[in-house]
């Protein structure tokens, strides 16, 4: 397969990480015989020091030319610490988003064996946990009309959606269902909001082109219980925005390696990878940041262009440098492997694979 | 004190808990010179079968003229399995909260010692939790204007806050923080939401009233990690309607013994104490039914009425059974004591601390 990638490795750690993950591209290219083309661009603070725009528009024109979008990390404490700065590092991102059209944000929340003792919940419950939030980024609340009155007494956000919103990412997380094994939970509040009523109309209507899939319903106040009593039993969750961001939280903690996670961003035309972690300026230049959840969302990204046996490898392989100790300090802080070796015995896992 | 007490045994297991809160009541009387008057009505399923409607005129007439009510449980699976019922036993109590402006809906998550291994977190995160969460009730998106277009393409829900709502029920909170650790923490979205940004308006300028309480913020999807990672953190919880729905779903369950947990719903005039659990209809007339729940909620109507050192006391009690191994089988399921036994053996304890 040919791809275009464009890089954008941001601020702090970005650049670290991000290099780890497209060594492990490189390999997967090498092992599978695929052709991957890599530009990179600014973004974040870095974009603002050089350009004054957190986005640049040539940053924007190479991603919107690509197939997909592996990003790094974004944010620099200067800007944390000025309250009058007028451009922050994170619009950048939130921009690029909007201008992509990221309409479907997905979170998987898995458990790596070696690391389960760092799950706040008992073992018995954590282990075997692995699902994915299909959340929708684009509509609903957060977007909504918001009105405040003259005297500053009464305030409103608007949740709106419309079949079309609702559509297209029901579509993604089912053909995700289909994959995987085969449910989806739609969670919601049917029982109260109209919004929640019009998913559950359309997400069943779409449903019926997916019969090898289980669909099921879930108000969202009892899916906040379930992800901590049995999220061994969730496959694919399929929320609106606010619930999906309050449950992929949620969900991130559980398995005690959020520092492990990757996302990835969705659109019509393009599609965003990254880790969700920040951008660890504390660790910038050190060559002691964890590198996993950026190889993790290239998974993601291969998987994405249905290059299922090469994501496979991609995680087998991380799972390599897990269970034999190759790691950075933050997981085991008497190991002295430093970033790029832990990205090199991760891309030679990948190579010798065949 | 004087005070009337309406009571609503309500379905299922409902009047059978009741009777051990009531004991429990009445040894508080007796050990502290206290006269409380009890007058009982139907609601619920009981109440439709004697009169066709789950709140009458006389139950409701009742609850007005009291002082409080303690409410035992609601629901029989013959309504449940009739998807042509017109009247529900639960409208009985979504009335009743209408009817008597009830706005503030107060869930303390605890931890019982004794108990501590049926938590989903380890030992070590939740040992020592003990925190209370204040939930708007009566506005925000689940009474917001609900609108669907003609069509039935686009759907919307209004989240509305006006100035008073969150006065009443902020003062509420900061006076239960000051008898409490002297913390309130405000779960909101104001980084995105305008009705969370009057949120913070509102209860930062009611906390200088309460110099003496810590006020601090959290974004509700980080409150959703927190309280999995860093529960006793926590001291008071306030937020609006539906984050409160979440939350307090979410913190039901981290202690692992949902089915003791009381609650309490707080109006201008009135009051309301139940168990959360429901009317375990499998167990009605068996003498089976854990009853702590509803004695807690007793011990919740104390402390409204300012009576600590009662609802201490019953707290103690409870603590007591629960050492003393006094509990239902639900709790051990080689234990035969009955529901009535475990509410003499707490009522005793309270008579026989003096
Ligand atoms: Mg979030
Ligand atoms: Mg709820």
């Amino acid at each position: 397969m040919n791809l275009k990638l464009a890089l954008l490795p941001g601020d702090g750690i970005g650049p670290e990480v991000l290099a780890q993950a497209v060594k492990c591209l490189q390999a997967v290219e090498e092992a599978f015989g695929h052709n991957f083309v890599y530009r990179e661009a600014v973004v974040g603070a870095i974009a603002i020091d050089k350009t004054g725009d957190p986005l640049p528009q040539s940053t924007l024109d190479l991603c919107q030319e690509a197939d997909a979008v592996l990003f790094g990390a974004i944010g620099d404490p200067k800007f944390d610490n000025d309250p009058n700065a007028k451009v922050r590092p994170e619009h950048g991102l939130l921009k690029l988003r909007k201008e992509l059209g990221l309409y479907a944000n997905i979170r998987p929340v898995q458990v790596f064996p070696t690391l389960i003792d760092n799950s706040p919940l008992k073992k018995e419950i954590i282990t075997g946990v692995d699902f994915v939030i299909y959340r929708e980024l684009t509509g609903g609340i957060y977007f909504g009309e918001k009105k405040i009155n003259e005297a500053g007494t009464v305030a409103s956000d608007l949740c709106e959606y419309s079949e079309l919103e609702i559509e297209r990412i029901a579509h993604l997380a089912f053909k995700a269902a289909k994959n995987r094994k085969k449910r989806l939970t739609l969670v919601d509040k049917a029982n109260v909001l109209e919004s929640s009523r019009l998913w559950r109309k359309v997400v069943t209507k779409i449903g019926q082109s997916y019969p090898e899939v289980t669909l099921d319903f879930l108000f969202v106040d009892n899916a906040a219980m379930q992800i901590i009593l049995n999220p061994a039993l969730f496959d694919v969750i399929l929320t609106e925005n606010m619930f999906g961001d309050i449950l992929s939280d949620e969900g991130s903690v559980i398995g005690g390696s959020i520092g492990l996670l990757a996302s990835a961003s969705i659109g019509e035309n393009n599609a965003l990878f990254e880790p969700i972690h920040g951008s660890f300026p504390q660790a910038k230049g050190k060559d002691i940041a964890n590198p996993i959840a950026s190889i993790l969302s290239a998974a993601m990204l291969l998987e994405h262009f249905g290059l299922f046996e090469e994501a496979m490898l991609v995680r087998h392989s991380v799972d390599k440098s897990l269970e034999k100790g190759v790691v950075t300090p933050d997981l085991n802080n008497l190991s002295e492997y430093t970033t790029s070796q832990v990205g090199d015995f991760i891309a030679h896992t990948i190579e010798e694979s065949d």
